[in-house]
């Protein structure tokens, strides 16, 4: 049951950099709302905005052995990514898996459970989206698997998915649609520019996007 | 059911920003410590102290239609007020909103569910007191109602009732107390500043307020 | 039942100096990865790193008053250490009793429960760590103990034993260890040098500690 | 501002009976799925379908003084109603209190916080809606209101106002409106009998209520 | 992006019944302690054990519009299995609902959301599991999808497996290791049947399992 | 740091019976208040009321082998507790060792985590008080320890401490004031029977408990 899968694809950097500009918001509407991980998983420090390639780690509660095997098998341009197999708020991860991490190309952590360390890793610039902030250390003693599929915070998540984080939270792109998913979030962003400054010069949202004949029609009334 | 409420009376402009000034733990003495709503409601980002008149939405889970509406009702100085009709995160507002509301001269929002695009928020200086942070979109399908009387993370708010917030976080004045509440904060804050003399000084809260012979009375014993 | 023990012994100052440099995450591994506080005791401003000597408060929930009779027993260096008797997020301590606490040399406070005046906390450098931010005040009227052993956050604390706070959260440290954990961070912390160094040159965690044989051993497979 | 309200008016008892029979799900859907507590508020027995008219409690937390108040203003018919003014969980209420309530026509308990003797106030048959179960006693020490509006898990509740409870939880109708909602309360119940039979036939909701072609317009696919 | 896959292949009814008398703790080591449901997801009544095949529903927050979608694809002995796209704890199902499933031979709800009419459903035979029982109501404005792969309580599930659950909880088996996982619960529990009975004699799981020469060899100390 | 203390001192049996029958609430009561374990706790059926002699266990989370360490050390009477030593909702108890439990005497499991095969140990009688149900599994790969102090759900729980345990929750007994808390918990007792027939005629707390003039000193106004 203990696998570690070696031979993963990833998308397009250059997609997957259209994605980190793009950000969680624009690109989870972009794809139809769908695929943001939930809410509790927050930054360590403000400011970050990244995208990546997925290695993702399935590990047991309290056991962070994996993040050493998954540490290999980052590729200049990956996000880890670790789904516990039960809850866990335990510091699974620090500053000298960072370091190594880093060494690696790593651009992040997205971690359902705990990180330490934050002092170092806000000097060192390594992002990490967390559910909890704990300095509780963990064992190596229980294998778990590398880039099989994970349920991270709500999220069903595959090695070589586009991981988008930034102050909003987290979103998952799949591979395959990551292209797609990126004309989309332009076209998106585009579009946001016109509509800001109408709304800037004082227009309403109740008049651009036309919704006083819809808002009657469902019975709103004016007192 | 749904009704937008057009007609609301604001407290004195001089006497809100008297609120904003004293802030939250300040105002909430003042009126008999009454008024505070849940702590899960934190800034998005430190610093901002702000007061404001409330324009209060009553919104289905999932569904920021009537946000658009709220945002007509705006006057110089309110803020908006938003509580779910059922416990939600989904991130209801985001820059575009804020950018319609700031044009309307909206001070600041106040929403029991989730906020999104945090980073431009924090950059426009429109500051949110959320339950959540939440990319997850919601859609426009349902009416709720606008300065109808809601109930906000724990506090029952009317439309044009003064909203205090800040770091500590948010606290609701009553309209029609607002200037008495007013007169009571700025005494306490000339009370504190006396004590807070003589507490840096070395003197002792237990000598200062005189509690040495309480405290014996009830029973305490040093040992 | 409520007493106020004034003869506490403390840890040698350049012990709890030296743990304070070493970090919660460091002491608690030295110690056996014991002592951690629950991951929901945050900072309220980043950045803050102590060490101090525990004042403990058992308190009722919602009554602070025991927090006046506990300023008078800090000695320069001291910690406050605040459990309230059952689950409470009240905001018991804020800028008047900081003030007050400062003046006696006090370093910072743990309290399970709320906490408020964050802005000028922040601003006059008195660092806390809290279960929440709350501007809802308490009252006096209930006694409780000062320098009595209490559980806070899950940990037992006697009076006089060290505690640790940092970004990453709290830890204890039985005033009797002292000085071996700080003999064992310290190593840590040296033997931590070497393979930071290691890892940021690109080798790996697998190969440093020797883990590739026990992972086949395991059961581990490469796919 | 620590009053209590004597001069109650209460709803029809006629209407009041009715309203237990027709439960809390029909009730809140027959006044537009308004005033339903929030769902942590569970029976601690099952089985029990209340209404009565609400006595209200505004009470310090880990203070039950105001209960002894309450229990007084109670007449035959009535369900005591408290809210806590910061969050709590502590038992506030136990047998000896249900014997006095019971003893003075009391229905039931519905409390934001918590509540003890569970096995005998089973016994006794005098059901209770609560945050929680927990032995934890409170004090008598600082004063609270009786029959003044509160917010109790997340409605506001007037004295006199309607509360129907059952296993789905808590409900409350307020008290002019609450013959018009036994009349729509009713209705459903009547709509409700022939649909149960239609779709215990095997007929669909879906041709029932006709929705197959807006289903198709909003653009559902059958794949 | 609304899509019901209608055609759906399930397991073996006779594999399906052994897995629903295996109960879940059993079936979940079977299958190498993976596929439990959340802990959150608790049963409405006590006592039920059931499996069956997934029908599977995406649905918007506050929106059971799918779950009359749903009901025409039940085949006799399916479960539906509803995951909301963002959390959500209103009550979705309730009698006329369960009325209309059990027409179609439905054994059973699975929802990650709340639930009502707990006392009909109880009367009825209807078991559910759900996240939370709510009275609050739902509206039917927005598509969501049957049969598409969900992420229900921190497990993906697609249309067909095979959901077991008891008073324990949850657990999901994939449709395609059914009879294998199948056998191996069974193995289990003809090999329990054996060590209950010594175990019921009074030996020791130390003796049994062969425990004692590696826990000494961890370094546990008797004092 | 793992051991098993083989020599723990137990209350009196008559003594601790006497306890089960005061239940917690009255014990809690009978020792000023203290000793309730947080209402997480929860009894798995109804009903019953235990008391018995702590046999301890720090275990790491997701890892129960200690608890077949710990099964050696019981005695006839006693009762298992366990902490982990970090947040944990896992299923480590079930019916395998509720029967070697049993087999050696012990009333019942005390555990700040999850507890799974609900309805086998609801017809073997064998009564456990849990944070969590759930049908996860352990590993058996970390020591830990038996009959050391520990922290269970906020309370610190020594080896022969005496646990009672009901409807209502859990409470701790230091071994050495057994006695003393049972003579005033039966004092307790007896004097309630009193007042729960006064109570029980109509008489109100607030005239049997003399609190009127105190009520109208503090304030209370009656309009």
């Amino acid at each position: 049951m203990a696998v570690v899968v070696q031979d993963v694809n990833r998308a397009d950097p250059v997609v997957i950099d259209g994605l980190a500009r793009a950000g969680v918001a624009t690109v989870h509407e972009a794809q139809g709302r769908t695929g943001c991980l939930a809410s509790h998983m927050r930054p360590i420090y403000g400011g970050a905005q990244i995208a990546g390639s997925a290695v993702t780690i399935s590990a047991p509660p309290g056991d962070n052995w994996m993040l050493h095997v998954a540490i290999e098998q980052l590729r200049d341009g990956d996000v880890l990514v670790l789904a516990p197999t039960a809850p866990c708020d335990m510091g699974y991860f620090g500053d000298l898996l960072a370091t190594s991490a880093m060494a690696r190309g790593c651009r992040g952590l997205v971690i359902d459970a705990g990180v330490r360390d934050i002092r170092d890793l806000t000097a060192m610039g390594f992002p990490v989206w967390s559910r909890a902030v704990s300095a509780q250390g963990t064992v190596k003693e229980t294998l778990g698997s590398v880039n099989v599929p994970v349920v991270c915070a709500g999220q069903q998540i595959e090695a070589g998915d586009v991981i988008v984080a930034d102050d909003d939270g987290v979103c998952v792109v799949r591979r395959a649609a990551a292209a797609e998913v990126l004309a989309k979030a332009e076209a998106r962003l585009a579009a946001e520019e016109v509509k800001r400054k109408r709304l800037a010069a004082g227009e309403l949202g109740l008049d651009i996007y036309d919704m006083r004949g819809r808002l009657a029609e469902k019975g709103l009334r004016y007192v």
